[in-house]
């Protein structure tokens, strides 16, 4: 059946896309003194750059691909928002984070693909709630939060660089689960959703593609804004320990909950990257693989059980419905590395103990902060995506019931 | 139904591509007083030689396999022409490039592998046309002769090696449409290609992989033959740039014009590479972010445009058949960019007025002579293979109908 | 029909995998007093290590997907044994080879990761007829064993690291071999094996991915534990000669050998990484690109042929069934690299011919001792997961005939 939407808003989507971006381009041209860094030691990092590269364009759109009806909505659309978003991200964080003179570089390059991270984790627990220009105004909305929230954590409660976009992950999965809980209709989620939630083998290894290749590149993710050479050779060799652990504690966990004895691939999918993101706050100051490892124990730990236990109840009970399971892939293991790190702050060998007191308790804070400002922004910004303006009465059949991409038959329109 | 092709014709293609192996292991042994370069300052392009080697051997095969029938014959030919390609384009550029030494560099193998690009676009325009054979002959032919154009633009014409590189896109295009005008017969054409052109879902899908692959490592081709290191991180970001609004314009674009509001996933996978091969002209010297997105828009406009009105009335009405739109992904971009090259020319500060005006015109000059040579020679190539030397009674059938490629059954054959 | 399985046995496999994981982290935390190495050199290794890990994680992992029914649990399963076998090989790579000082540097972390390659090998010959617990006790018996043949190479027989490392291919394939004479059982191997290696369409393709990016990044894993820069850049040169000779050599012969004149894709995607296995002893030391490309020839040569001949006949005929033809990719290959290893250095011009003549029977000595150790362990090892211990009564029904890993409903289960 083909879907009845209101050809308005259809037809609104390629204009807001175009006037999005004529606008970057001019701002581009007229505000921002910008020209590109002068200095050109910055190109040693392009190897670990296109890793980024690899793993958030790449890595991300193939891993929400496992959805059967949603694999080239979500393969597509998430490429086109991050080259939207990057310009966006890389304008304002040129704007906020350079106020002197204004340069692009390798480092606000990355800055701008990495900000980005959020909207994708964000559309993970949307994926099939909502039409492409509800993503769209997501994505223009989500990112400047997510860089204002960065500018105060670095200004204010002074955390360096790389520890503010270590929060990417919490702002991502409870921005998402906020805009998730305001834009459901109660009354369709359970019927629906089971009927939508399908996957097939070659979607289901597609998915497994995209995820391998994060789990591969995630020490570079990890890393790449470091600037200290030890730092970052900390921050290499602890997340690939705790990359591994999680996956092999992951695995048997999940196996070893489950009544049938039988294993879950998406179980694995997810939660091989939660070690990743448990480590990423911590990684760079560790000296011993055994911390490391014992943060990528527990991070697979809760997301496998939450995985498990949380998820299936919780969509089915509550009206926070969370499509991909971001919750339990990048927030918990969030809140459980942001945690460590302020503990393991504490019990560092440094000489004064009032300063390290002080830093666990900016940890606290920062990670409070982002809290704060990504659930109270999620609601706006879902209370806002909400309104008439952006609803078509059929909003539901607008995306996913009819493919909004569609297949070409070559021999008549290719 | 089997097919009924001369078995003398299909024997002959193992005999060739080992005719032409042991030729070559040959030159290597006697003609080329070859030795590895004695530096060792490449070993630090090692990187981007690795992300050229995945954008033309994966990405290129995998972004042509979108047919459902010739995917597997799309991937498994591309490679083998790269394997076999990239040897002929180091000895052709060893002897043509490199008179007095002889040495094998990383820039010599990237050099080598780049030279291939021209075949594998001409591939594009006449895939589902000719049969290996016919195939092999047309790479054997046309490396020499690009290379031939590279060497008379660098050494007459006095433009820097990499510049001559980036006519690659012109010169497989334009002559991967003349052959295929030769190579089509008209009588079968449309109702043929119409059985032929069709996708399906997984094919799609591994098609937007390896386009995916291409746009990420877009800006290493752009760079990777730049010396200067101001150049190359100047090219680096340009491209990067103009990728970033090229995709998001074509989407725009094609979306707005499609009468039924639907997106055509071919348009975007397509469309979103030509804001690289436009601004690969113009990259190494642009110090601002908004011309390259200038160029990348225009880029994306040209493409989306002529893929959504010319391509399908094209193909229906005259006798140019182009299998893959090589013509609006390669063809127009570059012209486009070689133009902006020219013009930018003009307009940069330097200090000399002539030698601008010169270059310019220099500029002007390498675009009509790859124009002519691609075109006279694909025309020449295309009558050749149309020969009956190459051309058995049912050759259609020889490579697609019934699948070249067939699948394995392990069990009785592996 | 459901497996009637031992339900102990599947439960048994969680438990392995965290009793494992925590004795690892206790070996971590107790016994290595490791540190990170103090130097950061190594970081310029990063992007290598890069490339080792997509070549291990995920080329072996999707390059033995091929078939249908066992895609899921090849990548999942390969996955899981990676990231607890590198745990594993950097503990004994550590107590065995850094016996003074124990640090953890990128280069114990590539050699942890290459020393999982040989139990990715073995896999690849018993795929099919091992459970799980069986794959999981043979990975953590193979390490060892490598790693110990390792050693005595190394230090006994005196001969580089690396050329050490060379050697994963011999063990891996010849240990693979042997577990499976074993494990084999003689009545239902016909049978069974023909309804179980079916492949399809898709599970080729993405077999094709892994393989093209294994062939892709081979020239890293022949140089990635090479410090002399000359040497690094010698073996990056072959390599890469080699494997396009062998890509071209394998394609020609096997089509040549067919007798309806087709190409069987598993020839092509197998054999072309016969070269990069061949040239892997010699590669750091040719200074020439005709002497790598004759290797690559041979081993094309050789991997064709007795992928055509040899394996269906084999197969069929004896009770060694090698399901991925492990024996005709890295086994032979392996063997002829050696020997040309060997011939090389005696007609190499250096000044001592005795030291020649020394060197040239130490490399023969070493190919003799990896055969005998990984033959001999490798019946101990199947013997030992023969034993009633391993193996349910319905062991065959465990891991395949209903998949293990299934595909998980969404719905109601995610």
């Amino acid at each position: 059946m083909p879907p009845s939407y209101k050809s308005s808003l259809r037809g609104s989507l390629p204009f807001l896309f175009l006037f999005f971006q004529i606008i970057f381009l001019f701002i581009f041209l007229f505000l921002i003194s910008t020209h590109y860094a002068s200095g050109t030691k910055y190109i040693k990092q392009y190897p670990e750059f296109q890793d980024i590269n690899v793993m958030i364009i790449f890595g991300f759109g193939f891993m929400f691909a496992f959805l059967k009806r949603f694999g080239f909505s979500g393969i597509g659309f998430n490429f086109l928002i991050v080259a939207f978003g990057l310009q966006w991200a890389v304008i304002l964080d040129t704007f906020l984070f350079q106020q002197e003179v204004r340069i692009i570089s390798l480092t606000s390059l990355c800055t701008g693909l990495m900000s980005v991270l959020p909207v994708l984790i964000s559309f993970g627990a949307v994926l099939g709630k909502m039409n492409p220009v509800q993503l769209l105004m997501m994505a223009a909305v989500e990112i400047p939060l997510f860089t204002a929230n960065r500018y105060i954590m670095t200004k204010y409660l002074a955390i360096a660089e790389h520890l503010g976009m270590m929060h990417a992950h919490i702002f991502g999965a409870y921005f998402g689960l906020s805009v998730s809980w305001l834009i459901s209709s109660p009354s369709q989620s359970n019927i629906v959703n089971k009927e939508k939630e399908k996957s097939c083998k070659t979607s289901e290894l597609f998915s497994m593609l995209g995820a391998v290749f994060m789990w591969m590149f995630w020490p570079s993710y990890n890393s790449v804004l470091l600037q200290d050479r030890v730092q970052k050779r900390n921050a290499i060799y602890n997340t690939y320990f705790a990359l591994a652990v999680s996956a092999v504690t992951v695995f048997s966990v999940s196996l070893l909950m489950n009544q049938k004895g039988k294993l879950k691939m998406s179980h694995v999918r997810n939660g091989m990257l939660a070690g990743g993101v448990a480590i990423g706050y911590s990684a760079f100051m560790l000296q011993y693989p055994w911390i490391a490892m014992t943060i990528g124990f527990f991070a697979g730990l809760t997301s496998a059980i939450s995985l498990t236990y949380f998820q299936r109840t919780l969509n089915a009970v509550s009206l926070v419905h969370d499509t991909c399971g971001v919750h339990y892939i990048f927030g918990l293991p969030g809140l459980l590395g942001g945690i460590a790190y302020s503990l393991l702050v504490i019990t560092a060998d440094y000489n004064s103990i009032e300063i390290l007191g002080y830093q666990a308790i900016v940890g606290i804070g920062c990670i409070l902060l982002t809290l704060a400002v990504s659930l109270v922004s999620g609601l706006l910004t879902g209370f806002l995506l909400k309104c008439k303006l952006f609803r078509p009465p059929t909003e539901r059949n607008f995306f996913h019931d009819q493919p909004f991409w569609e297949f070409p038959h070559l021999a008549s329109g290719f």
